[in-house]
């Protein structure tokens, strides 16, 4: 029986506070079936470091975190000392990257207990997936500046897509599609307006969908295909996007289930030459951090979907993975519930909740 | 009292549908409130012109509507014959951009009678304006393909902001803004991901915002704001955004208020150098044309916005969209409806019983 060995970066924020819910529920799961995880907890990451150290993380990050099995993640970012781009560019983004975890798999699903906000939707209603390409695309540091500072400036950004990168998160999707009930595969483009990348995208679209003449394919574009999410969820089963509009697509989705507090993430390395890396889909909510009442269930949630990838084809990650998750819809029909769910509880009080039903 | 010049453009699929009862309650407000309007009907910047002459409208397109007041557009677009990229960039596109219609401004609104996704929410819960870049920004042609055909194939696809281009628009939300009771204005950013022209928006954002201490602000990441359209519509007042997430936003907030048919928008040029255009946010929607069952509501209420501004400062045209969008309003509490609103009415008897009502 092998012992996977995980890093624990909490990060910023709420990432702290949900971070020890997150880890208890994990490790008491990976116990129970018979599952050797043994975390490294890591303090770099985060914006603390970076006060202290000037970077966001040691110079050897890398030789540190590449030969472990997983990356438990909490959130980063704290944008009233260090902004936005600087905290996840020096951080996330670079895992995400140089990890090559070129799939973002979200799921997307209504619970029973949860005060959503749409009208007359039932657990089922809303039940799809979001894969989102994670390396490339929309987020680049890749453009400049021209005439900078004058009234004439003019700033370029560059979007990069390459077929490689494409063609292999649209067929991770495809894969996917394939294997579940529906087949139905929603393919985000905007081909209309965005003119050169776009159209490309749907051309690979059509040419890896030749190999699965099974899925049904449906292209929409990101402005429609968001109305929809809100007006008619049910439509959806797996849905692929590039790495922006995936991003879009995985907070609207979570959202219409009622909290982005519940929505888990895996960043896959689907070919496992690195670690992947598990995390929440919220950030760190710096407007919330310090009351300890932001919600863990993402990243319990996130945790199964860490023990069942790590371990997969062997059937306890899987068992581990269902068994919280079933443990999350007890707690969310029958409490606590913290302030996002319409209750009072605080983190600490759900995630023990968690914890003892499983 | 001077005459208005008005192209009217039907375009494809649903725009033929809405456009007659677009006229028809646009020309009987503009009489009753002494407004002279002569609409010259066009046919072409439609696929059927495209599928006779291979292009989207004739070489003097630009001499034939320059000297007109406004341009009063339909929907384009019909992607079994043209493709969209094609379609739009030939015609739509190609307005906002040389006819320098820098503020697309899209009004959304709940209203009473129209059965919406949210649960719980009443009118005036939802009532908001989205100011969305028109001209630059995510929609290009810029960009290309290496290594075309191959396994290493590459695609760039340019974003170029201006800062002429940005300043103006961010200006105009902000002078918006400030004139409405709650003076609050929402910036829609990506500057954790998109990491050259993000942050640089988020700097123009405050740069102008300097001129507009009263105006509350708030930036917010794309990914986040599209879950708060959903989750706290009513937070929102004024919400600035560049060409794509304008484009995004203003999709899915009138999703909420239950229906995409009743969305409106101005594509302004407010310097009034060239003609404004106004049209429904939907589009073609080649899977109902034909059926005579489109909601011309949004067509009717961009008639109202055109009078509006045709006649800016002078009081009728404010007095005509206001009754407009009364009789709209008494139409969505009272039927009849069509089949998106949950009815069974025609087209044109929607349009009919709005005019009725005027
Ligand atoms: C048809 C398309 C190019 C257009 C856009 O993206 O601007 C439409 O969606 C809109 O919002 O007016
Ligand atoms: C924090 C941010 C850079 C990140 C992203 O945009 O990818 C987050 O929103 C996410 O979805 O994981």
């Amino acid at each position: 029986n092998r012992r996977y060995r995980v890093a624990a970066i909490a990060g910023d924020g709420i990432g702290k506070e949900v971070m020890p819910q997150g880890l208890a529920v994990t490790q008491l799961a990976a116990q129970r079936f018979g599952i050797d995880v043994e975390f490294v907890h890591i303090g770099w990451a985060s914006c603390d470091y970076y006060a202290e150290h000037g970077k966001m993380m040691p110079d050897d990050w890398k030789a540190q975190l590449q030969d472990l099995d997983a990356i438990y993640f909490g959130a980063v970012g704290w944008p009233a000392t260090v902004p936005d781009h600087v905290s996840l560019w020096g951080s996330l983004l670079k895992f995400r990257r140089e990890f090559d975890q070129y799939v973002n798999l979200r799921p997307v699903r209504l619970f029973e207990g949860v005060p959503g906000p749409l009208a007359n939707r039932q657990p089922g209603d809303i039940d799809y997936l979001v894969v989102r390409e994670n390396t490339e695309g929309e987020y680049t540091s890749v453009g400049g500046l021209m005439f900078e500072g004058t009234e004439r400036e003019i700033v370029i950004q560059e979007s990069v897509y390459s077929r490689h990168g494409t063609d292999r998160v649209l067929r991770y999707a495809y894969e996917l599609a394939q294997k579940r009930p529906r087949q139905k595969l929603t393919v985000a483009t905007k081909s209309n307006g965005i003119a050169i990348s776009m159209p490309w995208w749907d051309s690979r679209a059509d040419a890896i969908g030749k190999d699965y003449p099974q899925v049904q394919v449906d292209k929409q574009h990101i402005d429609i295909l968001s109305a929809r999410f809100v007006l008619q969820p049910q439509r959806f089963d797996v849905v692929v996007a590039s790495n922006l509009f995936g991003d879009i697509l995985s907070d609207l989705g979570p959202a219409t289930t009622g909290t982005i507090g519940l929505a888990p993430s895996a960043n896959l390395n689907p070919d496992r030459r690195f670690p992947s890396l598990f995390e929440p889909v919220h950030g760190s909510a710096p407007d919330i951090y310090g009351q300890g009442i932001a919600n863990p269930i993402a990243m319990i949630w996130s945790g199964a979907l860490m023990l069942d990838f790590l371990t997969e084809g062997q059937g306890q990650g899987r068992a581990a993975h269902d068994a919280i998750v079933q443990a999350i819809e007890h707690a969310l029909a029958q409490g606590p519930r913290t302030p996002d769910l319409g209750g009072s509880a605080s983190t600490a009080e759900l995630g023990q909740a968690i914890a003892q039903r499983l």
